[in-house]
């Protein structure tokens, strides 16, 4: 796809100049937000913390010149209005929600970023035609509630009754965790953008919270799919034995299958033909006492690819393998598949668009795909989406040491900024 | 071994005959003594339950004409003079504390068992002319504190300060649940029994708790020796990422390379010349959410076998293969073997005069290590000891299923009875 794309023109011979600056004194000030009892920084969604974040976004917005609102789905909203009233609008954004214990960029690029390319079209004197929606999505990470993209969720008409009955593990339902956080639930499932007004395009400005960008040496990802994901919860029956009395060949362990399981599960991600991603991220074993021989385990899994067919196959391959080695020790595999997210490939005129604009900005790039999932995978319900990636240092995210130079945030807001003008025109 | 052994005579011309009917009867009142929140029976060391069936265990020694105290470790004594004053005593006995939701015979078979060979020698006539010790011994199953035998550590002197300070996961002392079940941590390590008389020969009835006696059709075990246990703790030291965005070749997957050690020590164990056993209970993978690469794993394991030259091999063979195969996946490995307890040989003449006696009854019978700790390897430091073992039904123990037939019971009463009686002779 290099230097194949379509170019992207300004439509003013001015060039939008984001401030390294600016941005680097915003980060200092919303990185405060934090919950002080974990490392890192901690802003969950119903947090205190996260809260009082909001309120700074909201500033920070509202300085910019945005018009802010926050929808019923607890999503804020800032709008510059454009020159064309009633044009279906841009719309840009991300997250500032965290993981427990994460780090400063992982979705508040997106935000951040997004307000400092609002600050600099108007510097650079640049008035768009549309109407310029950013958002700052709701609780995007995955919570105690097994559920991501809230915001993003509800926006794109996916909110619904079932997800709100779910329980964290003590018991509560998400639903009283919305209206303890002043929250309607039954507005918030209303809060589908579709009814409301048509989008034009969406561009979301994300870490990559990977290696390959920085192993390659490029500034800016074009994203040209997320990931499908495929969740595996697999139950292993066995005995359980006295582990000192119970002789090696008469056993039935289940922790030994459940590992067999895990190498195998290794082994189909290594052998994925293109983006392909297998993780077991747990094994519990029942009784775990130490003189106790494992009579049952249950192994939690997941499958991630921009490739549909592979994911397909790979399940199947797995649910064999993982039964047939679990028979040869007389254990029972139960093998449950749940379908997570379905592959989203982003717009191709979006990709060649954000292509050719970092290669007028005289920025590398690298086409690749986002084995996490964003906000934009359920705004693509909504319009034509695209993503744009800045580097992580050493591929790190969701821990304290996630970084990303002020310096290549500053290159990402600069494409972001020259896309959006780039996709401005009626 | 078989028929070499030295013949055991009866001092006198009667043979104690123990009543399936009254040990049918135990049997039932004592199961009754049970935690009714938890399967099977629950009898755990600090419980109610277990201080209430002390009381009808007490009853039933007394009943049988045995004078009762309890000990300052809580042993519960019971003790049917002899013929001949000062001479060291005869011993035996178990214990009838469970596992959680464990079942009805293992420990119960010894004390049960006991108590019906001191009525049946009354019935017989016999009266011996060393005294006989019957002992229901404190706490044997390994508790939430990580210890067990707790009455014969005690008695062997093996019970100090910092079995005291032990904690349980809330974090209480072990010294403060001695408190409150009534007894003085300070007396109990004074219970030494070396300190108050000899004893001449400790002899244990107990379930096998394997499958090995029923897959041969043998009735009798007699126990070789007493497996000693080393047992491992592993730390697995990987890196935590995004488990969509670290490409797999780029992963220090810390569950991988603990589900390699899982399979490693599995292999130990089936290669043991001979009884040997390994077993890993428990894989715990931080931070266990679906969308993380686990970047560090503990696993908890333990090797027993009656060979102390294959524990130390196996403990050199398994830290060099754990950590060989971790750095393969880029995974720091850190080996922590805790020696648990020694390899205790049966006394060999113990041997002989059980193995002669279940000869002379007519029982088959067959020589076997015991994979199980017992009290028997704690006494085993105050005089010569040796134990019987009766079938486990499929080998099942630690469970509600746990089982052995009256009949086999009946079986090994006799043979503990007669083997007392050929012990007896001054």
């Amino acid at each position: 796809m290099e230097g194949q794309g379509r170019m992207a023109t300004p439509s003013t011979g001015r060039t939008p100049a984001p401030s390294a600056e600016r941005l680097h004194q915003d980060w200092d000030e919303l990185s405060r937000f934090a919950d002080p009892d974990l490392d890192g920084w901690t802003r969950t969604v119903f947090s205190e913390a996260y809260q009082a974040s909001r309120e700074f976004i909201r500033g920070r917005m509202e300085d910019a010149g945005l018009s802010v609102t926050v929808d019923a789905a607890g999503n804020l909203v800032g709008r510059l209005a454009g020159r064309a009233p009633g044009a279906p609008a841009l719309m840009t954004g991300s997250h500032t929600d965290t993981v427990r214990s994460g780090g400063r960029f992982d979705g508040v690029v997106g935000v951040l970023g997004a307000i400092e390319v609002v600050r600099a079209l108007r510097e650079a004197g640049i008035s768009l035609q549309r109407d310029l929606i950013v958002v700052d999505f709701f609780g995007e990470e995955t919570n105690e509630f097994g559920l991501g993209c809230l915001g993003s969720r509800a926006l794109a008409g996916d909110l619904g009754p079932a997800h709100f009955d779910r329980t964290d593990p003590t018991g509560t339902h998400l639903g009283q965790r919305y209206t303890g956080s002043g929250l309607d639930p039954d507005r918030a499932m209303t809060a589908d953008w579709g009814r409301r007004e048509p989008i034009h395009r969406y561009v979301e400005l994300h870490v990559e919270q990977g290696p390959v960008l920085e192993e390659r040496g490029s500034e800016i990802g074009v994203v040209t799919a997320i990931a499908g994901i495929e969740r595996l919860l697999a139950r292993f029956a066995g005995r359980q034995d006295h582990a000192g009395t119970m002789p090696m060949g008469d056993r039935r362990d289940a922790l030994v299958a459940a590992s067999e399981a895990v190498l195998a599960i290794r082994r189909e991600g290594c052998g994925a033909p293109v983006y392909g991603v297998a993780t077991t991220s747990r094994v519990d074993s029942q009784p775990g006492s130490p003189n106790v021989v494992p009579g049952s385990t249950s192994l939690y899994a997941e499958l991630r690819s921009i490739d549909p067919d592979w994911l397909s196959s790979a399940k199947q391959r797995l649910a064999q393998e993982i039964s047939a080695k679990a028979a040869e020790y007389g254990v029972a595999a139960e093998i449950e598949w749940r379908h997570d997210n379905d592959v989203v490939p982003a717009d191709p005129d979006i990709q060649d668009v954000v292509a050719a604009t970092a290669d007028e900005l005289g920025l590398t790039w690298e086409a690749q795909p986002s084995g996490a999932t964003h906000d934009a995978a359920h705004i693509a319900r909504l319009c034509p989406a695209g993503m744009v990636f800045v580097p992580s240092q050493a591929g790190r995210s969701h821990c304290p040491e996630e970084f990303t130079s002020t310096e290549h945030i500053e290159k990402g807001v600069r494409v972001l900024a020259s896309t959006l003008v780039a996709l401005d025109p009626l």
